[in-house]
């Protein structure tokens, strides 16, 4: 896996709801915004605003702010969400299916052609557009396709040897929505998207919560 | 919001990760297990394991490791995963389709007992076991159930006003999955779910792993 770490994981992690935020005001006929309105709007410190957008190397004017226009772009190119990325998707079950449909995609790049499942009923037909193959076709199809990118969204017991069928094809990233830690080599990407993570945090809040609402009264 | 920071939440988002690997050892015949071993497995170092396992109160023993039942007991009391927690889901779509099949929810107590849409033909359906309800009928339904937390799927635009009638219906807690930034009142716990977050963290790592196979070929 790439081991490199991302320094500036948690400022790359915020970007995205910097870019929707910017788009908006973008809609709403605005030209500037500053580091002060958008840090109020997302609950920020405007410093850790700031600092965030650096890394997408954007100046901002004194007085005036980011320029809509060149924002939206910088944040768009530091993430090469403004260059198509084509994808695989392997696993068109429940998540699978809301992932193909997930709309959002088209305005980070990403670009799913092709989805593979096991399903007799499900190979051969489409799903928001998207054609679905045999997952045993997976190394006839993928090569001909130039994608180097995989959503992995099958039963866990499954992703490690799907996994060492998209090494061998030729996939440098995968986007993995399973519960396995997948085994890959040092040259390749994984980012695994846990559900779970976010609702541990939600339950220790709803507690702190009934804590406070208990000691309050 | 609830405002109070939630110091440990790097370590409480991992405590799932645990606990799936502690379930999977139990399964294997497994009665205790290290530190040690578990960091092996899940690339972190074994400080960091003991340090986030330090916060359910769980003690291991020296030589032995965790008691593979103590620890995965002190996780779930931890998360409250070991109570039944009922939920809503409003936004009956694509994603929360999906949400309504996902079948680790029953691992973590959480029950979704009703969904709502706007769409006639999913009012009076039910979606994996679960009925399905016109939004127009939240404040009759929700209160009759005894419900304390929701899960909002429904379109970005459509979040905020949904949201104020869960806080007039008694709704404490939001697992928001919406691009939208919630206003709400500071007691109400509010958790957001983004996947563009994990999407922009993996375009990067793709191509800072560009970038060093350029320099190295």
């Amino acid at each position: 896996m790439v081991k490199q770490k991302i320094a500036a994981a948690p400022s790359i992690r915020r970007l995205p709801a910097y870019l929707h935020l910017v788009r908006q005001a973008q809609r709403e006929g605005l030209q500037y915004i500053s580091g002060t309105a958008i840090a109020q709007e997302l609950n920020l410190e405007p410093i850790q605003v700031r600092k965030d957008l650096s890394i997408t190397h954007i100046m901002g004017k004194p007085k005036k702010g980011y320029s809509v226009a060149s924002l939206i772009g910088a944040i768009e190119h530091f993430l090469s969400w403004d260059t198509t990325r084509r994808a695989v998707l392997i696993g068109a079950g429940n998540l699978g299916t809301a992932l193909l449909g997930y709309q959002e995609f088209q305005y980070h790049g990403l670009q799913v052609v092709a989805a593979f499942d096991v399903n007799p009923e499900k190979i051969g037909s489409r799903i928001h557009q998207v054609p679905v193959f045999s997952v045993e076709t997976l190394e006839q199809e993928i090569p001909t396709r130039g994608v180097k990118t995989a959503l992995l969204t099958v039963p866990s017991h499954a992703a490690q040897a799907i996994t060492e069928i998209l090494i061998r094809v030729g996939i440098e990233g995968i986007w993995n929505f399973t519960k396995a830690k997948l085994r890959v080599p040092d040259t390749m990407v994984v980012q695994k998207e846990d559900l779970s993570s976010g609702y541990a945090l939600f339950c220790v809040m709803m507690q702190a919560r009934q804590l406070e609402s208990y000691s309050s009264s």
